[in-house]
Formats: structure tokens, sequence, C-alpha cells
């Protein structure tokens, strides 16, 4: 099963995907709500309309108004190696705004108070249950589903000062999407191409296999601090292949197109555009 | 003009006090909504039924369901400079989840997967209108009002990894309150005392004026990443004191009572106890 937020001229609207039978239901404009109401496991409980042309669908970040966004660093082991580092003992997490997200296809917007704009293709995860306090197994029960994401950073904000938040949260930056794909889909062992890709070039190629924290550990170390609700969005780390990593670096510019792709999940693709808001004096 | 959320047998309601007059606002459950309703320029074009005994409100957080908590590190000079590091020349910007804030006289809870339980008295900004690329003088007129907080902070949780976040997050840590001080109380230039104190004994002792990045430049600089929305709470920094830097180390323990107060703006007055969930296998 498949669900997605798409865009329409009454507001947004959750979407599900049973076997390639795509319906609108109309009751639900948030995907929280529609994984509180039990859509997850009952989806042909609710009253919807078939969708004959899925193509044409827009596509809203799958996740509006999640009640957090976390983000995990440092999570591949050979990026992690390749740096020099140590293998960490502790997912390194942070978080981003709700207002970072967009859909799997729109204009990511490049600000010009940044000149370091940077990619990092990630597996994302969607939360199906209250959990808290859980061990990884108990954990995986509360998987609700996986999208892509690109984690797009900027850098020099990121480097600025001791904590990145706000190197990762400029608004409408993030693609996530377009697809939430259910856990059912997949082994517990995922064993899934991520790559990423900057006007066809591909910058990172690796596989969700390399995951130092997996999705289930992430989610049970998370809920020994905070209880994660429906709705939930967790991206959990970048491979290798960073712009900022590389001799001499490479950043984004507006113009340039990024694909970013898990295999068995789906694909962003998002053009870089200059953000048309005045820049501040400081 | 004083704004407070509290706890009433049909749910949170905001209340106001307007020289001393004290009324219950019916349809207003969130800060949030009577901000941008207007209560901050037009308290009394609204709804509402006397208090007469303040005294026995049940004070929720300033404000239960901010869009952002958003917290600044290392912002008092005189801390900054005995700690000795040179003054920096950004906000170090983090955040916390809403699940982390308590009333001014709740419990904080100490989760046992912690055993460096620390103090942060901090002067907090709940904005008062969307603010993005302003100018400090801009901001300054965003700020809705000022109140106090303390950001307690797991110690060995926030060092585990590059990035706070989970040190600063654990669930009802976060006390916020009582009331939501409007700044026509104030001048523009903020000289306010700020005292921690632990079972009596004062900890941290500074003043407001001490702040390297004022309210209002903090709010011009989030705005060049961000959009500010009605309701989102900054939290400013703390003086020095901490118990992590002295020597030996103090922590809090279960039984002991932490005050906060900012002259001029109020006091919340929290017991610590023990968290009492299970704690996690991890």
């Amino acid at each position: 099963m498949k669900l997605a937020t798409v865009r329409t001229p009454d507001g947004p609207r959750v979407v599900v995907d049973v076997n390639g039978s795509v319906r609108g239901l109309h009751e639900f404009t948030s995907l929280p709500h529609a994984i509180r109401a039990g859509v997850l496991s009952r989806p042909d409980d609710f009253e919807g309309s078939q969708i004959d042309d899925p193509a044409g669908l827009d596509f809203a970040p799958v996740v509006t108004d999640p009640g957090k966004v976390i983000c995990v660093g440092h999570n591949y082991r050979e990026h992690i190696l390749e740096m020099g580092h140590g293998l960490p003992d502790f997912p390194n997490v942070f978080s981003k705004f709700t207002g970072a997200l967009i859909g799997a296809f729109d204009d990511i917007e490049l600000a010009a108070e940044s000149t370091a704009w940077d990619w990092e293709a990630e597996l994302a995860v969607v939360v199906g249950r209250p959990l808290r306090n859980a061990d990884a197994s108990q954990a995986r029960t509360a998987i609700g589903g996986y999208t892509v994401a690109n984690d797009i950073s900027a850098r020099d904000w990121q480097k600025r000062t001791s904590q990145w938040l706000l190197g990762k949260t400029f608004e409408r930056t993030t693609p996530v999407g377009p697809w939430l794909v259910t856990p059912d889909a997949f082994s517990d062992e995922l064993d899934l191409a991520i790559t990423c890709s900057v006007d066809g070039d591909i910058v990172q190629q690796s596989n969700v296999s390399d995951l130092l924290f997996d999705p289930a550990y992430i989610l049970a170390y998370l809920s020994t601090v905070i209880t994660l609700e429906p709705g939930d969005l967790i991206l959990t780390g970048t491979p290798s292949g960073v712009g900022a990593a590389r001799d001499p670096q490479l950043f984004l510019q507006p113009g340039q197109e990024v694909r970013t792709e898990i295999s068995g999940i789906g694909q962003c693709i998002n053009r870089c555009v200059a953000a048309d808001h005045l820049t501040s004096s400081i």
C-alpha cells in the first residue's frame, strides 16, 4: 500500500494506492489524521473517489503537518569511515521545522543568504503509531512507512555555530515523497539502492543496508526521550558523496535539477530556483 | 497586559489580565489562536468571564501549542567570557519539541535515563505577529511578550553527540510561564534581574541586559531563515552558574525545588520528581 498527500482545489487531501487502485480520501486533509483513523490497517473502510490518472497528481510533502521532523546525521558506515571518524555509539539527532518541507516535484528554493547549498539523499520514515520507551522489535511495528527525502543543507549556516539547525531548516528546501510505502513491501533487512544525481550526474550512490542505526533502532532510541506520534517524520541520514566533502567543493545552483531515488520506494525530482523573497539586512 | 493559558474542566483556555482585571476568554483554547484573532491589541473585544481568584488558576505552559520552540545557547557575555570563549559572531540556535513544555508550577519529570539534570534560567519571548526577513527594529514590533522559562537539560544526553537536541527535549522538563507580559510594560533596553535557585540557594543571578544578542536581534536573525509565526516560543539563553560548570558538578535530584524568576515578569516554581515511566532497554 502507498499513501500520499496531494494538493486539490479544495486543499490538501490524502490519497491511497492499494495494488494500483488509487483513491482520494475526501475526509482526510492530513496524513497524521488518516493514520490515527486507521487507514494503514483498513484502507478500504474509508470513502474515496477513484483517481484514474495518478500521474496527474500534484504531490504535497508526504506529510504536510508532522508533529515533529527529526533527522539523524553521520549514519552510513562507509561515509563515516571514509571521513576518518570512528563509528559513533549513538545516533546524532537534530530537527528541522515543518516549513522546510516541499513536495516530491516542487522547486527547491535556494535563499541568497547561503552560497553553499548541498544535497543529502535520505531514507525517511513516517511513524504509524504512538511509541514510548520501546525496544527495536516494538519500534519496528510502529514504522508506518518509508519515503524518499533530500535534507538539502546550507553548509555555511550549518557550520556557523556548533548547532546545525538553521542550516537545515531554510523554508521550502526539503523534498519528501512522493509516496509513503508501507513496510509490508519490504523485508526487515532493508536492501535498497539510494542515489542522488544533479543534472544527471550521480553524486551519491549507496544502499540503505549500510545504515549504522537502522530505522527500528532509531525509533526505539528516540522513544527513550520523547513520545513518537503518528505522522512524525524521521530522516535517517545520508551516504557519502555530499558536495561539501569533495575537493573542490561543489554546491547547488539555481537551474540545476536534483533527483533523489530509493529503489522500491520512489523518486523526488526537484529543480533548484533562487528564492524570490528579499534578502535580510542581517 | 498579561496573558496565560490555564487548565479548566473544559480544557485549556486563554486568560487575560488587563490592569489587574483577569478574564477567561472562552473562545480561545490556544494562545496562538488568540494572538492571531487580535487579543494583544484589542483584549476588550473578546467575551470573557471575570476571574475573581487568579491565585487559584492552574497554569499550563504559557503557550501549549507553539508552532516552533527555538532556543539560543551561549548568549550571556559574562558566562561566555568566564568559560574562556570569545564572543560569537552569530546566535547558536537549536530547538526542542512541544512535549518538553510544562506549566509554571508543574513538576519537572527527571527521567532515570539521565544522571546529569541541570538548570538554565532563561528569558523567553512569544512571537506576536508573522515575521520574515526583518531588521531588528521591525522584529521589535513582533515581540508579543516576555515570559520566564527554565531550559532544564540532561547534560549527558546533550553531550553524547555534537547535536544537543535530545538532551534538551525530554518530555515535561521545561517550565514556561506563568504569564506572558506584553512589551509595553518594559523599556526597549531590558534591565531585568534573572535568578535561579535550587532549594532556596541562588545558583544563577544575572541581568537580561547582559544578553549578547537581545530578543529583537534574535527574532530578526531567525527571520532570515524561517517565517516566525504568532505563538512561536523563543528561549534566549542562560547566564552563568549552571551545575555542569561547577567544580564539583552539581545536578538536580528528585525532591528538589527549582525557582526561576525574572523581575517584572514573574516566577516559575517547580518540584523535581522521578519520571514514572518505565526505562528503556536502550
